[in-house]
């Protein structure tokens, strides 16, 4: 900013926004104009409008909350305690009010707790010209973008479909029952948000209808939502797969308490699986007291069987939640990682040898015996990177089979399988390659 | 399937398709009717068109890409060899093929690469009445869906925008140029897909204009097509935080050989790195010679430090492509994860004490001197995990600060620094609190 005072805009509060703690968030949205204010509140998340209607004084609250289709508006107030739900509804307006009580009745990532209950409906007996006069006149009252014409008959059941664009293109006098499409993509009121992002993906749709068991339709779920749910589950895929619980909101607008939970169950439980490995260690022990030198490779070993682990578990548990890979996929993918697991084990295994040899010739680090330990070190790669991309394959399938999340759950069971099998494969190893030279 | 042979349906194609090769793909495509067959077409990602077409015979060729909207022509023609496509081009009809020749001139993932170069277009001075029956006469040739109506002068210059809706509920009589909103966000042609996709999602727009440097109209990038950008960066993010480069292709449609390549090249420089601990293990082996014990657990301790830095690379990362949160918040970061490191450090030092204490009362695991490596471990534990969420938090901004995409390169970096530097904390502890005891 320079020297003068400059008058805030919607841009300048936009820029900062995502770093402005609530009550900084409100200060700077009171200094926007009216108009400014206006589209700026529109286009916050659910969340910053709550921040925003908690902040401003009372009697303002009304004007804001009342600028939201019913659809949003249930969303702002999913944000709330329950507690101040009742108040903020009862400055809605009548009939906006019961829209949005019926849509807080839905599981919040369901089709219906993502469906504007507002929609545009035309009779299966109009002519085109009738409709497009009928819709210019709903239009006034309807604030809702128009993307297609859904023709319900008196029971308010689904019938068909037609876009504006068919609608204008027909000759003027045609029934709309001769222009609408009657195979028409619905989705019920209960199904999960996923699901109806997937439909409208692969369909290509603009909006698809939802419709209750008696196929009476209650709304429709546009694709601009859908970014919104992609994107939401795509983070909280990323933050399972990093080995914690997803956060409920932005990283910054999180408290670093709320954070800590979010992270601390997941790690303990890691930490807890992990301790297998120093009760395994500890039948080793005579080994590493013999052969300290075997103890240097450790981290190596693990780390290799962790890293191909984690690349598979991170495919296969990304193409599942894309529909890319379903269940009984099971035996394809690992034929497919077996595959990968040996070519993988055998290019790290080589590097490995190397390295050992290098060494021993540079240096003279490993003694008498590096041949042998070249060995070991590299049969016990090919062997841990080979278990590493098997076992993060199946482990999904497996995990999901059980009917639990495979994002949330994978990850540290890769982790605990892969450290502590890895360790047994090496000490193994080191056993049989080893015994009569150095141990 | 029945004991009968039915006829194959679109939805029974659908079900199997993405476990497919491209051979049975087509088999299956070419026993749909025609209907069906063109629904299902339009319904394809451009890399399933592309096998369609280049599986179907010669003469049907023609047919099928002439189905297509420009620029889903030249997605389809992106995923062909370069030499294949001039064939393939001859078989548009002139105008689209000068639409799609422009279109390829652009990169795949800018916006000028997923427009759409066909949009509805008015005059400002045009009334109301006017521009809905020009519309009308417009959409018979003009495919595109009707979303936004762009006001364009005689330059072809972007004036304002009218959507339907308010297009229908102004007065007849009205001038589009009283009617349109004049401040039009719009982007240009070089500007990424992902940025694109973001200005879409946060003012939850249809569809948005894309200019040339003079202010001309281009096209319209479409929320549609804003679904797959969002769901292929996530796709790619996630595939490179887990520890590869992203795949081209869905998982069972990239070959073995392709993916093994996608993955050996980060596995070995990750293997590499890991190379490291192994020196590092090297200035240690006298102390692990001495007091074997502490091999034990040298496992837990870098998988503890490990996990935590995962966890802050992966919010931190995915906080970044989400825009919330850029270079400069690099401060506001490291205070947060600070605190969280400490805490979690501190619940992983209590657990890790506690189970020696527990194991030594129970099976006198340790010896006497249990009580300094209960102290050692904890310790250790403490400032691992706390050197993993500050390296794993910090890294990312540094990386991107350097100019190089935080998503691909951290996940390797993170866990050689946290491994080595582990190792270094526990042994220096060690030295620390066990010289005279078992040093």
């Amino acid at each position: 900013m320079s020297g003068e005072t400059e008058r805030l805009t919607a841009d300048d509060l936009r820029e900062v926004w995502p770093v402005l703690d609530a009550e900084d968030r409100v200060l700077g949205f009171r200094q926007l104009d009216r108009t400014e204010a206006e589209d700026f509140f529109l286009e916050l998340s659910p969340r910053s409008q709550s921040i925003v209607v908690a902040g401003v004084p009372a009697k303002e609250r009304r004007s804001w909350i009342r600028l939201l289709e019913p659809d949003d508006a249930a969303d702002l107030l999913q944000e709330v305690e329950p507690g101040e739900r009742s108040g903020l509804m009862s400055l809605l307006d009548e009939p906006t009010r019961i829209e949005v009580s019926a849509l807080l009745a839905y599981a919040e990532d369901a089709a219906g707790g993502l469906m504007s209950p507002r929609f545009t409906r035309v009779r299966a007996g109009m002519t085109v010209e009738e409709a497009i006069r009928y819709l210019r006149r709903q239009a006034r009252e309807n604030p809702e973008t128009l993307y297609y014409v859904y023709v319900l008959d008196a029971e308010q059941r689904l019938r068909g479909v037609v876009s504006v664009r068919e609608l204008f293109s027909a000759a003027a006098d045609r029934r709309v029952e001769e222009v609408m499409e009657r195979e028409v993509i619905s989705v019920p009121e209960t199904m999960d948000q996923e699901a109806v992002a997937r439909l409208i993906a692969s369909h290509d749709l603009m909006a698809v209808p939802v419709v209750d068991p008696e196929g009476r339709m209650r709304g429709i779920v546009t694709v601009d939502d859908i970014v919104d749910v992609v994107e939401e589950e795509a983070t909280e895929d990323i933050q399972k797969l990093g080995g914690m619980e997803a956060l409920d909101h932005p990283y910054l607008q999180t408290g670093v308490f709320a954070m800590v939970k979010k992270r601390a169950g997941w790690l303990a439980a890691l930490f807890l699986g992990e301790m297998l490995t120093a009760s395994v260690m500890g039948r080793y022990e005579g080994a590493v007291a013999s052969a300290v030198v075997l103890a240097l490779f450790i981290p190596l070993i693990i780390s290799s069987g962790g890293n191909s682990g984690s690349q598979a578990t991170t495919l296969v548990i990304r193409a599942m939640a894309l529909g890319e890979v379903r269940l009984r996929d099971w035996w394809r993918v690992a034929r497919r990682e077996v595959a990968a697991g040996l070519v993988l084990g055998a290019v790290l295994s080589i590097i490995g040898f190397v390295r050992i040899i290098l060494w021993q010739g540079l240096f003279g680090t490993y003694g008498e015996h590096f041949l042998r330990l070249g060995f070991t070190v590299s049969l016990s790669l090919l062997g841990v990177v080979l278990w590493g991309t098997v076992s993060g394959s199946m482990l999904p399938f497996l995990i999901s089979r059980l009917g639990f999340d495979p994002a949330s759950a994978s990850a540290p069971f890769v982790a605990t399988l892969v450290d502590v099998v890895g360790l047994i494969i090496y000490f193994t190893l080191a056993r049989l390659l080893l015994t009569g030279a150095l141990l």
